[in-house]
């Protein structure tokens, strides 16, 4: 996508040197732009749990080249030792964060690459390769997802004849992915093909990652939209004022329960109340397809509590934290939750548009859902 | 209520010279305890509309004492212009602030009062002695709620042998009040009787009255709490982390439709979706007597954007406010929501526990509700 004219990617790969890979450092927007270099796997490892990187595809594309910085930098000279530092590279970068698939998909993709190739250069080419070709894939699933899901909006805005107010939570935009989005990458579609959209952007607290990153997506596109508290979904849609809700997600079972960001439960259960349409955006990597049950089966991350207690923010002494509560207070921090798969309405992938069913999903991934 | 073992209201008037009014200025809390003082009938809607006191029952006593200030300044020499100048203070006084009913109810009954008495002495004698009645009569009431409460607290406790976690939004404690609170008064009816009792306390956004006033007031009273983001309250209840939730209310209509700080509706569909009880507390004085439906016929007041797309919070530079969006993202600001009859558990008031249900409130309340 574009940031002042010119074309981005969340991560890419220097193409002079492949040796280094290149990330917008996604701590400091949207008051500042930045791109930060990785060098190593523990580089790569630390951008995504520290979260210079996030979301479901780009995780799992930072994950795939920290694969690839592994290959170069291990001194192993025999094709059994490389395997098992790359064994260990990928269980450190799956463990830096437990929620998305994304994450283990790409490193697993990676393994089952590297492992089946002989020699220690054929390996480094298959893992900068699958780096490339997961980045890629990522970036062609969201294009498509945009495509299935502009449908959606078109019909909307052809019943109503008038703008179509779409809620969203969290950043499920192109800085959560290599490029399109999820949730946003149908928004993206209708606005190029002139459809009125404007877009209801929900904080999403604790890392505000909708008033610093979708805000800051949607200025750079001029895509209309309005940034509310978390809390004002449920009356925006009282009153009519949603006509859908589009969320991204980190892990969907293969029954259709979705873990995504904290909160985005609450935003189904108010469109259900409501009827407003509510839409899960994903590519198949984002699919677990050995759980059903996502509420007891997903593990959801518990990141520190200084991040509900403090919150980060432009002051006119520059990038600024502030202490929200008293110094004695504790706080939990819950990363995610999951929506019932019985409050979706469907789920829109890179094949189509799918309700979020065991029997449906599995007739659309007839080659992914072998279980 | 006790500030390092000191006892105080929210508001009082000096006893040596009743001409002076002094509130805890809310707005530098958890960071700053600071006093101010109202002198004019104009320092107290002030002081309401920019959110130096708040709270249902607090801007009812502030409007109550306003009233006062206003009877001493007024320079008229006749009873008649005497009351068109009461009435002129209390129609700007309910324009402060729309949504809460406290507000209107305390005018209202101070004009009935003031205008029912011949001399100008007289007036100002009422409007003062109704100010104290109404600061009293709150204090009052809510001592009550907690009375009343304290009993589901009590049952839950017994059934579950353990600690009972109670889930609250917003401030509805005695900083919301004159003293005691009312959704926190049962809390600590609770906390005083021995009963072990553990708080989720919603944060609260935009103005984060839960960071920085519920947990301020739980760490005065050495109540144990955890604070969390308002997104994570789904989360907790699905996994039976929540016993009961309580809120506090700005405006509950005659059917039992309770408007409250915006994001409680999302509270109340989580905990009905799980089976947690979902109760608000109120005094009578927040009745509106006059309507049935909340979601039609509660006027919802809309504040300044600046208040989502900056927060305040302490710094290494002192209270410090942050922008979090970028400088071009637009952002809209509902103050509150109205949570269905139908999701609500019940009503905790002074008189006792009942059902939201228009029919079981106007047997509590005969006296009240005569339409």
């Amino acid at each position: 996508m574009n940031i002042n004219g010119t074309h981005y990617r969340t991560i890419w790969h220097d193409s002079a040197d492949n040796t280094t890979v290149k990330i917008i450092n996604q701590q400091k927007l949207p008051h500042e732009f930045e791109i930060l270099e990785l060098n190593t796997c523990d580089d790569a490892a630390r951008a995504i749990k520290d979260m210079y990187v996030r979301g479901a595809g780009l995780i799992g594309a930072a994950a795939g080249y920290g694969m690839h910085l592994a290959a170069l930098e291990t001194p192993a000279d025999s094709p059994d030792v490389f395997d098992q530092y790359m064994k260990y590279s990928g269980d450190m970068l799956i463990r830096t964060r437990p929620t998305a698939k994304n994450l283990e998909w790409a490193v697993l993709r990676q393994l089952a690459v590297v492992l089946s190739k002989k020699t220690i250069e054929e390996k480094q080419q298959a893992a900068f390769n699958t780096a490339v070709a997961i980045a890629d894939e990522d970036a062609e699933f969201c294009r498509n997802i945009g495509l299935h899901g502009v449908k959606i909006i078109e019909e909307i805005a052809q019943k109503k004849n008038g703008t179509v107010n779409i809620l969203t939570h969290c950043n499920a935009g192109w800085l959560a992915f290599v490029d399109y989005g999820s949730a946003l990458a149908p928004v993206y579609e209708a606005f190029e093909r002139g459809i009125k959209v404007h877009v209801y952007v929900d904080e999403t607290r604790p890392r505000n990652q909708g008033a610093s990153l979708t805000a800051w997506e949607l200025v750079n596109h001029g895509v209309p939209h309005t940034l509310i508290a978390d809390n004002t979904g449920g009356h925006l849609m009282q009153h009519g004022m949603v006509d859908m809700v589009i969320t991204g997600a980190d892990r969907v079972t293969r029954a259709g329960d979705a873990a995504n960001k904290i909160g985005t439960y609450l935003k189904a259960l108010a469109a259900k109340d409501n009827n407003v349409p509510f839409y899960v955006a994903l590519p198949s990597s984002t699919f677990d397809w050995a759980i059903d049950d996502g509420i007891k089966e997903i593990e959801i991350e518990t990141r520190s509590e200084n991040e509900v207690r403090y919150i980060q923010g432009k002051s006119e002494n520059g990038l600024t934290s502030v202490l929200l509560c008293p110094e004695e207070t504790a706080a939990v921090n819950y990363g995610f939750d999951v929506t019932p798969a019985r409050l979706i309405e469907g789920l829109i992938t890179e094949r189509g548009i799918t309700r979020a069913d065991k029997h449906e999903i599995s007739k659309m991934y007839t080659d992914k859902c072998v279980e």
